[in-house]
């Protein structure tokens, strides 16, 4: 642009109004930002909680039409079937509450594979928020579930897929000491997801987040509670490597 | 003594009035109960925060005259200094702060070994003071420091002395999940004492105590931050079986 | 094994993949310990809290195939009429919501008798919930309801069962007073369960939680709020003694 | 005034002013209230911490001039030291570091007997402030230390003096139970202040002010922790009654 | 009894049992203590949440073939009903959710007279749980609501009321200034309740709770969040002076 | 009043009577000032949860008797229907839940424009209820909306508008570091208003609360939570300027 | 500088350079914001806890170079000292720890006066640096100290001052309610200052902080605990007007 | 081992006994895991704070032995003069109170450069810590500090260095804005340390640990408030790549 205004083809006052507006396109709902899918490498992710059905099918629509694939994330059974009416291809993720919508196959980006461990069965939404947005990501992803502390030699037992993996989010509800055991065990990244689950002096995932905040397990980093995506997506851009990035 | 009122040895009035004053000697400070080490099979202890050296010293000879063993507890080293010249065969536990003055050899009660275990240097001090107090009760006591949840193999190494121990004491800072490990591989009971060591969003315990309190492995007991002296005695309480309490 | 591998019956990475292996039996829902109700002394127990009624069956199925005694705890009374339709022997206690499912009498294992007592009629869920775990695992066990801190005689009434229990597990919602009024009436073992049983500022059963952390009274420790079942759990353990646990 | 209004001796415009400037008197530190000592019965209370040894001295001095009673509290050692030396009928009692300096002797206007209670040794100061606060402002007050709620016997035998008094004061730190246990044996206000004694799990009296809030005894109100005046004021005003005040 | 001991009437044995036994009643669901209202000077009050109709109607008959008032507290309207429905004489207080029924006209034993204040028509519900445990407990009560602090001049249009009570119970919301503002207006008790009525920052409850807890103006205590009931009661026995209770 | 005390008009007596009582009027449910409107600039704004629609028309009728223009805030859909079937000119606003009826068209008053920004879709509603107040109490509006802090383009891209206002309301949930930009980025009283929008850690609210508490940009001040009517009231207050208010 | 480019007198890339660089001067110590003072109407601000004198010496001499007036907020005495050995000019206001130093008299730009108001003498160090803050910045200022809400006397006998300000700032601790009132007395923006003063239950200003954070009198905003410069810094901005900032 | 097992030169209870102790070695204070600077590729970190110089002494000297590379955290300045003195090699970092002790130039291992930036000038203690963490680790290192985030334009400045690094540590106190503000800027893995700094209702880091853990910029992940050696602990992990870790 400046080349432009250089070159005299652009008035000074033009380049200044277009520098200012260009990357946004006004809906009426949410600033759509155009540029987003290549800035960050990821189409845009729609937070599903608190918006209505239409608005959700309005961004999607715009969306789509300029070739992204989608996401929605919190979304409920009830606004997710109408969206699956519409656009049959898209995936509902019934734990999680994740919808996807690929219109092209995303691209293993990704030098290794990104493991995804939950403490107990009641974590597995979370965990499995995580590894939906891993994938979708351009990720390999696997999982395992229920491995909680408390029994250590079920632990012990996965040593060999911790060991190979590139990135380990590990999810826990309760005391969350998971990601403690797993730091301790592996020289890899650890991103931690205290979840909700829990009752009484959990504090709806209090204690497990102060409890992974104070792990002694160097390594070990965290997100707010039950928040898989932001595990998913931290742990993305961390397998992606720094050439690519 | 119901016995004698009905023998008319006694009047009902002088029966009720003793029944009331009896198990009280005032001695201007603090009331002693003497019935107490009888009672509750312990000599009185002293909680030595926030009082004078002079009061320690007047409840002490009380005691010393009646024959029974004593330890204080939070007891400063500048307060130690004076109560230690003036009956030198007390011991003063520097890094727990408690003070025993023995008179009797304590007769072994319970029936198992109290091991306590520390999940790093820090916490020494606080199972320090657990040790002492269940040594002071009467137990044979076995101790191991430095017991780091993030290093696995440090704990299974001990696997022995943990399926050894009649009941097993855990303390912890930080994150404090080395009790979960612990009661994962045992089938004993558990004492978990979270400390304040820490920083930042430990919160001087708090974290520890709540991941204490959320704990997955069934069995696992609580007492409050830094509270060594408490399940020191509490150990002792389940270490001595139903038959002799 | 390491014998077989000696004799050379086994070939040393049989052994390791063994080794692993052994413990783990998956069906895609949860990790069933096989070797868990010989190691900790109890059949699995199942928490049902979140799980699908589907899930809990397959995994009761399993169980029985084994000749295990099953408890599920917190379990809906809308998720209990299906399993119950489904094993009619099954026992579903309403307040409490616990269900058990008993193949075999539990044997008495515990040496005395643990006595649960709550200090209110809304304390009583809590309490069941101690009572049927303590009993399930082999204990005799014996409650008294309603025993407010604030009436004492009700509590000095009740003197003789306090001293004749080898464990008390004291379950108090509010301000949380009982079990320090009980501790300092006996030398057992004493259990202190918070409920969230209050109202304004008992912020769901905090208040009594820090009353417990911080009682007067020695030998007192405390489990989270609510948890009935890992009090008598801890109990039972304490009442078994160290000769047979 | 609005009679000398009436009168025409008073102009409206004075008269305004005077309703306005007529009860202050700036000494260039804090507005004294000349009204204060009738209004509400007792002379002005200086709060101590936070002002300079002068500033406290010119206060006092003015007050002295008009003939009041004073008392400082939270008067630290050193500053109590020259106001001693300089005005030596004031009284220092320095474990509740509250001074009185008494023109006249205050006239006993309660109509019962305030009796002060202690759970420990350590919550005297603050039941000390209670005690001295209630005798400054005209009543009987008693004083019984060292009541621990986990020595039930000790509360009991004290009975006759609860059912005496006309208020109960009740001063305890840690899990603060000793209000409800009082509050369940008498039919008496009990005024509960909790005191930030304890470790750990208090929170520097946060534990004791909500069990004290959700006290199951029924006539229990509660101060600020470690607020011996309030406790002591407040006590003043009830024993007064209504005919009085 | 002593006596009848002495007398030789009764054995030994027998006289301690029934000095255990006497004051008790089972019923099944929660002791009834039949000394308590005499000794209380009050009919026990039922606490409705949490019980079940059956319950409570069971509780209510025992207590009206003693001769007993009883009053119901926290109980909803649709457990209201059937009770309504069985004893017709009975009261609701639909705000308040407090349910009456006499059947001897309360005996007015206070000596002044009750004002209850309420800062927020929200508050009402509150406030009217006080003014009918007051009135319950033999005393005049007078409300005055909306007082709200923002509008000083309606506080002190209400002044002379203020002066002419003998105990003030202030209710408020939000920033619970309104115990302030009264405990600087007159000298009398007053008792704060905070309520949950806010929103946010609020805390439900949490920010007027900790407001009157520090409020400056000497004289005011403070209940429990929404706890109207224990505001009428403490200032019932307040009312009653020191000759009476 | 006073002169014609001074007249002989009105006797001292009647003065002392009127100066109380004037400036009420009592309806059975709240007090209404009628000298508000004047006084305040402002017709009664009603708080509508907890309150009974037939109280709110109540109160709204003595108001339209005076003239004044009403405004009732946190009014539920349900609620507000009756109210607009029987006042028809009333307008609705269903994301606020707020409810305007205007008599009189309200005089613009302030002298600049405020500016109200939203980070999200989902602080929307708190944001509209900024916006309505302000308009409601005679002020130029403008919103923007979804400007949230991690696209720092999308803030720059409105800078136009920041510098043009004269006040800036900024309401955001979440971390709620969005005020700190924008007070970064101009030289005017920002008004920042924390949203109870995010889960887990966003502690409903609390989160937003204390970044914007702590906000390093120096000219920032708070509201409570999700409280946009008092944020568009204080920036009409500034709006107004020192000679008109 | 987008007109030079269009001219040609500076390419492309430098003008990209320029657009970046320019606005930073490195010292090696902190970015010193060379056009701050125009942008933002003021001198830079140095926040001195945490600074070593040396560093804050280096800071100064480069703003003295440049003519700015300089403000160091929270300075110790123990720093000050060499400062103003250094400085002479500079004053050093030991209170509220605020140094200034003036090269040009400050111009009067607010357009009315700013009052603060202090409830307390203990909440006097705080008033004083909003008072400081607000003068340094150009504005006319008042101060009234000791005006406690309970004694409303001493509230109203200032009424006209209120009435005459354009800004309010009020600075409280404990209940923090003095905010309130003033709230509801004047139609001016209000900002609340909560302090640390209290003790126990205030939490260091958490209690004072809710309090006014619920303010039942609109119009109030409120910045951080203790923060007397961000109150100071934001009425002068809101005293300012439109036209003016 | 196991090769040795079945060729019969070790027997199967020396196999086990080995297997059990091998990796430890006590020197009375603290277990060294000698496996560990292999296994984990760190030479052991010791944790300064709270023990000895005596015993920090004692661990450095076995580690030297090893040939290890030493770094002790939290070191006062006094406790580093003796170690600096016997150890005349080893630097030590004042602000940070880090020291470390290089027998081996670290390799440099990770593939890109990790950024530590700073909000504030009073942030940099705990950015060196980072810093130095992972230079001792074999990273390039580039440090940027005080960007704070109400000063956008210092933010933007340094876009190139942000874009440039392979992972970013961004160290913030009071509000702890600036990741989300530097997540939105960048696609790379950026580790949040919230810092103590701040005063009032930043309460020692909670606001500025809240604020990072609801970032609403994806790919932001948190450590424990002033932990800076995670922060580059962590971000040496991420940088190694999954090839070498």
């Amino acid at each position: 642009m400046l080349v432009r205004v250089r070159g005299g083809e652009v008035s000074v006052d033009e380049a200044l109004q277009k520098l200012r507006d260009l990357p946004f396109e006004d809906i009426g709902l949410a600033c759509i930002d155009h540029h987003r899918s290549l800035r960050r490498g990821l189409a845009e992710v729609i937070y599903g909680e608190g918006k209505e059905v239409d608005d959700i099918l309005a961004i999607m629509e715009r969306m789509l039409a300029r070739g992204d694939n989608i996401m929605v994330t919190r979304l409920s059974k009830e606004k997710a079937e109408p969206i699956r009416a519409k656009f049959p291809p898209s995936i509902y993720y019934a734990k999680s509450r994740v919808l996807t919508l690929l219109q092209n196959e995303p691209v293993i980006r990704g030098r290794g594979t990104i493991l995804v461990i939950s403490a107990g069965t009641s974590d597995i939404p979370v965990a499995e928020e995580a590894a939906v947005t891993a994938s979708f990501m351009g990720n390999r992803v696997e999982t395992v579930h229920d491995l909680g502390v408390s029994g250590l030699h079920r632990v012990l037992s996965h040593r060999d897929r911790l060991t190979a993996a590139s990135v380990i989010i590990v999810v826990a509800g309760m005391e969350g000491a998971l990601p403690s055991v797993v730091g301790g065990l592996v020289d890899k990244p650890v991103i931690a997801v205290p979840t909700s689950i829990g009752y009484g002096a959990s504090f709806e995932g209090m204690a497990a987040l102060l409890g992974m905040l104070n792990s002694c397990a160097s390594g070990v980093t965290v997100v707010n509670i039950d928040n898989g995506f932001g595990a998913g997506y931290a742990a993305s851009l961390i397998n992606r490597g720094c050439d690519e990035s």
